[in-house]
């Protein structure tokens, strides 16, 4: 623990210079649209509103001015939560139009759309099936031209055959760096964010935040795209991870029935489906869909999704889940028998295939005895675990702070090519661990180089195969086939490659590396238990075990992650060891520091919120936690008032409660509803205005088409001009707010506030004062307000909120 | 549908009846004692709190005896909800105690809280895996020596042999029966419900309905030897389904670290687990770690709890629930190892052991041509499920009306288990499926019978074996082990016997004949496929999918039974068409009527909340759903109107709105808190009164510990004595009510007041009304109000509430 504290206190102390240094900037040169693309290229998640800020910059007021020369905060500190990110709305918007429809509609419609989730569920899977598809085979191509390439340079003399591999390697990786540049250049306002694994966004969004352009197609063409040059270009990244998120992207992209990049719009069938609630639940099918296609795992799909994402379990959500799931891994399983020449053949569930561990053999099965070793071995993967996240968390923060410019970026992304391909070259010229070469098992791309004829290099057949094979003849070849100084070796930097390459600024999964570094020296320790007598010890178990420890180290996930590798596994015998073993290292691991992605979130100061509110904190309540105080609005409000309360940049809230004045003048106004910013964006937009004075005009009847076709990019409010004459008019909310918000008084308690708000899936909590004898409005509690408790060492932590 | 509206009016015509002839017999005799055994006897839930009941009646005053002479009604129709049923408080009463108690624990004490759930649902698992073993042990043995008997009695003749195995076969179901007669006999008022599978019990109780004694000691031990007693009895029944309830008896037990049966109390340990919430997750724990011992499925076990009960996923909870299912089946197979001198062989996970579906086979797997016979068979499946559960509805519904006095249903027990017997002999006697005694695939139990030497009777074996073992052999043994003639038979003859065996008087699981009866017709199927030609029909894999679909068609579980199904199959290749075919098998089968369990739940009018209130309620608001009016009870009330509004069995409410008088005077009083009639039991029992008139009294401070202590069985307030004095006297509500119970305004559409009171697992929500400024309390709903409404044929339909 005194490592983390360390960590801190130096990061903490390097942020501040980092502030100072911008805020300098600022002063000095005023370049805001130089800030922003300092700005973008530093975060991860690629900093959402920013051409709003920037648009509300520009039309900010003078004596607002004075506000832009506070230094903006650098979101690397884990100590802040950033207001830049929305909430999502999981909690239906129960206004009178929305109930006016459903009360329309009978049984048949409920019917009706019912099986039209099915099918879109279907559909979903469909597609990711066939997305995995594509990336397969399009790697498998790759890898098997680089592997004619190399294998025909090989004889003329190792150094022409490093230097063309090296540039092939640089080239490839690089290449998908410059295509995501060029994404990034042609389009300013909108690049996608599809570096890295995706897993930590999707996470986020199904949590209820809103990261900007997570579910974009364009998003998930670069992803592809890159993914697929990375693991080609021989990076120590995987392609599964990067499928959960086009999942993910699919099912946002096929419920909505349109999509913004194709300017298409399949209007009316999936209308009912444009908000939050029903996105998230299809979104939660795509990420499932990817998982199972990824790994073969349909349950573990399930699960993953359950886990990360659904607070409130429904038996008919999840079984369509679980159908997305299915489709998508037989999608997959078909096509590839087919391109197999085997057409019928399902026996490829997944992208990762662990390859049958038979049963029959007595030497696979394990015994009682081997349970302490499994355990020590969790250990272990624990350990390494930790020290890995800790590692990536150092260059993540140097990343931040230095590596934030496109340029910066490609030009690591290509160091690192050709630093791994280097590293490789140099193993593989000092490696003698030369195998014969074996019909029975035999390597699909095994490489001679120095070896004798009849034999191959296996340190050379390690790297230059795609990890997935490796892993694979790691869990399956001969005890024998690899040599523990290879291993070891292997291990060693092939931890540390990963370890640099995840976070880089190319779509990669940590999932693969994780498994083959685990792998490696699961099969180390079943060797060494092997040499000491242990005949029992067959080294492919232990490569398992191993790759589970490793992985569960790292990203700390814990029944969905069992389920996942039972399945890819095949073989349910291996549950409780793999249970065991994942259960140990996240408990080792978890002392030392969280789990890869929740530090990859933390760093990116989201407001994420944790299943429960901290044990240590009964003794807050409502009171303490919530904002206040609060804008209200009127339930028959001036337009102008609605005009400035939303250009008010100070306070950026995004709903408002609506309270109605009572008839006896000196009381205190009460609480009627709840109205969101887009509501009153899309009311503003088609001039639902009552001009007083006048006999009522015939007002606009906005249906709730109106609010669905605004959703999900509701204009900011600085695009819509609104004339003085039209600020003077009123504007009638009683139809449009939400008028049975829930409502908590002050005295409540954080965890009761916590529950209500995380099983609802809530975005604004009213509180009340009961006291005097009104329901007054006080206070407003947002995911902001209780993201910020969390236990740190010490107790209750307050986390501070900053702009950024 | 047709078929359910029949049913359904024939039901009702039936009870009006019924209704009038119990009402006839209560106005002439009042004999209020045996109105209760006939109570008794009629339920499968042993009706709960009649012992309560009877003692009001006696007491009930002179003018409240004219309502007795009002005819009760039976409970056996769906139109009626029960009111006797009490709620589960699955949200945690935060009263000023409980905070107090929250705020001085330390960030140590609840790791140290942490961790001991964590042991107790090590201990959890740990001890229902012992129980499943003891369980096969016995059952085991008792087969051996059953088996031994009728070899023996077969070379003098059949008849012998047949009579021999009939008195066996009727004496211990019968032993099983006697032993329950004997507990209900020794202690009327406390009956075991040890009766049938006890899933539908678990099933309630994870929903929220306290079902009176499901969760003790004498229920398990009654379940456990009536189990044994039934299977080795030949009942067309299986050892599965009551290890659920087992698994949960053992965890209510162990989490509250007491027992009342055994007078023992292993105090403050576990006293912090002593309310709803806790012991609502262990409880779930206990449930997975039983379906994980009866199939060897820890992850079906886990996603049978979360299916059937957390309506809020955490992930911790899910990690402990794996945990307790992961220790079970572990248990289980290592018990089980010793006891078959392998010891350290970990083959044996569950129960029942479908067998290894081995891959290398080609005929095993399965091609993609097939899927349109395995949607065929789910159908079919769907079809014979229906027919099974309308068949069982109208058993129930007679055994209701006719069956319910002890002693009959002893006697029909035997008089099922003689016709089965006489049924399988018969049988036997017919067939002539002889078959040649093969040394690889050898029965354990070959009944020669009439075959020729170095032969055995298939029929025989069949009817002969424990429904597992035959199970295995259907899904294993060679093709043509079976003749198509003695399946079919088979089918049809174990249909109706189940069909008429589930529902009876014994401890008894669905689940077992459910495989088998599929198993059976699936094979057939699989035989006449491949004699027509299509050698790819393995027989195997056909009773496998046909297992899948009758079971599918009959409980109508979806994503937990999949998961079962693979587990328990040890093989992740047949997920997808298990899969499709649960899924086609539900959909059809929900087409006709609803699942077993659903139609037993119903029958016994449990005011049961699904996951989602009905799709065409959005036009009915908490206005109309509520309970109106509420009798609430002042912050400072006095002694007297407590006890009165106790005792009033008119509204025999269990949670009461505290109000504050405003000292304005004619303002209507405001809701300051809820107390439920438990805690007010308790505050009565300790006398926790102010004296008015006088200085105050030393007031006896409560602690939470005193609630604890009573907890769960607070005494009737008919047991308290309280002075006339002492009725004079105040009691000081401040401390022990909810200050902050959740509320919603009247307008609230029934949708959003369902999510809120199923999320959070609420027992009563109070209506507050906001119209007149002041947040007067003008309702409460219960779960009761919320159950009552449901989407029958035509559309929203609304259930009668009834006393009974």
């Amino acid at each position: 623990m005194a490592n983390i504290t360390k960590k801190v206190s130096w990061s903490s102390r390097a942020d501040e210079s980092g502030a100072t240094a911008e805020g300098t900037r600022l002063l000095n040169g005023s370049e805001p649209r130089r800030l922003i693309q300092f700005s973008e290229g530093r975060s991860l998640f690629q900093i959402g509103r920013l051409s709003t800020v920037d648009l509300e910059e520009e039309m900010m007021s003078e004596e607002q001015e004075s506000l832009r020369g506070r230094p903006k905060e650098i979101p690397h500190n884990e100590k802040l939560l950033s207001l830049k990110y929305e909430s999502l709305d999981y909690d239906n918007i129960e206004n009178q139009l929305f109930l006016e429809e459903e009360r329309r509609m009978g049984y048949m419609n409920f019917r009706c759309l019912e099986i039209s989730r099915w099918v879109v569920c279907g559909l979903i899977g469909f597609l990711t099936g066939l997305i995995a598809c594509v990336i397969d085979i399009v790697v498998e191509q790759l890898a098997g031209i680089k592997y004619q390439v190399v294998k025909k340079l090989q004889e003329p003399g190792w150094v022409v055959a490093s230097l063309n591999g090296l540039k092939l390697k640089e080239l490839l990786p690089s290449h998908s760096m410059v295509r995501q540049i060029q994404t990034h250049c042609s389009e300013t306002v909108d690049p996608p964010i599809a570096a890295g694994s995706g897993i930590p966004q999707i996470k986020c969004y199904l949590n209820g935040v809103k990261i900007p352009r997570v579910v974009r197609l364009k998003t998930l063409l670069v992803k592809v795209f890159g993914v697929i040059c990375s693991v080609v270009g021989g990076l120590a990244v995987g392609k599964e991870g990067p499928m959960i998120h086009s999942g993910a992207v699919v099912a946002a992209g096929v419920s909505q029935g349109r999509s913004t990049s194709l300017k298409r719009d399949f209007n009316y069938i999936f209308e009912y489906f444009r908000r939050d609630t029903e996105k998230r639940d299809f979104v939660s099918a795509g990420a499932a869909a990817g998982v199972s296609a990824a790994f073969g795992a349909p349950i573990g799909g399930v699960l993953f999704s359950l886990e990360e994402g659904a607070s409130f379990w429904n038996q008919m959500l999840t079984w369509r889940i679980f159908f997305a799931s299915m489709i998508s891994t037989f999608t997959l399983n078909f096509f590839l028998s087919i391109y197999h020449n085997k057409p019928g053949d399902l026996s490829n569930p997944g992208l990762i295939n662990f390859g049958r561990f038979e049963n029959n053999s007595q030497s696979v099965a394990y015994n009682l005895y081997e349970i302490p070793f499994f355990i020590a071995m969790g250990a272990i993967g624990g350990l390494l675990g930790a020290l890995f996240n800790i590692l990536n968390y150092w260059l993540t923060i140097f990343r931040i702070r230095y590596v934030h410019r496109p340029c910066l970026q490609v030009m690591e992304a290509m160091l690192v090519a050709a630093v791994t391909a280097t590293v490789a070259f140099t193993m593989i010229y000092f490696s003698n661990d030369c195998q014969p070469l074996s019909s029975e098992h035999a390597e699909e791309y095994p490489l001679q180089l120095f070896c004798a004829d009849g034999e191959y290099n296996s340190m050379a057949t390690a790297f230059f195969n795609t990890p997935e094979k490796s892993v694979r003849s790691l869990f399956h070849n001969q005890p024998r086939t690899y040599n523990p100084l290879t291993l070891g070796l292997f291990t060693l930097t092939y931890f540390l490659l990963a370890c640099w390459t995840y976070g880089l600024a190319v779509s990669a999964g940590v999932f693969i590396p994780s498994l083959l570094i685990g792998a490696a020296w699961g099969r180390l320790c079943g060797i060494l238990l092997a040499s000491s007598g242990s005949m029992w010890a067959d080294p492919g178990k232990y490569a398992l075990i191993g790759a589970a420890a490793q992985l569960g180290g790292i990203v700390r996930m814990t029944l969905s992650l069992t389920v996942i590798m039972v399945e890819a596994t095949g073989n349910v015998t291996y549950g409780l060891p793999i249970m065991l073993v994942l259960m140990t290292a996240k408990i080792v691991g978890d002392y030392f520091v969280e789990g890869l992605y929740d530090i990859h979130i933390k760093l990116q100061s989201v407001p994420f919120l944790h299943w429960e509110a901290p044990g240590t904190s009964h003794w807050l309540t409502a009171r303490e936690v919530m904002s206040s105080p609060v804008t209200c609005l009127n339930k028959i409000e001036k337009v102008g008032t609605i005009v400035d309360t939303l250009s008010n940049t100070s306070t950026n809230h995004n709903g408002f409660p609506v309270v109605v004045q009572v008839t006896g003048g000196d009381e205190p106004a009460k609480l009627c509803g709840l109205i969101l910013r887009s509501q009153l964006i899309v009311l503003l937009k088609h001039k639902v205005f009552v001009e007083l004075a006048r006999s009522r005009l015939t007002q606009r009847k906005l249906q709730l088409k109106d609010f669905r076709d605004a959703y999900p990019r509701f204009p900011p409010i600085q695009s819509i001009h609104v004339s003085q004459d039209e600020r003077e008019c009123m504007m009638d909310l009683t139809e449009f707010m939400n008028p049975t918000p829930y409502t908590v008084p002050q005295e409540t308690s954080l965890p009761r506030v916590f529950k209500l708000f995380r099983a609802l899936g809530l975005r604004h909590l009213v509180v009340v004062d009961e006291e005097n004898r009104d329901s007054k409005v006080v206070g407003l509690v947002t995911r902001k307000d209780l993201a910020r408790y969390h236990l740190g060492k010490h107790g209750l932590e307050e986390l501070q909120l900053a702009q950024t």
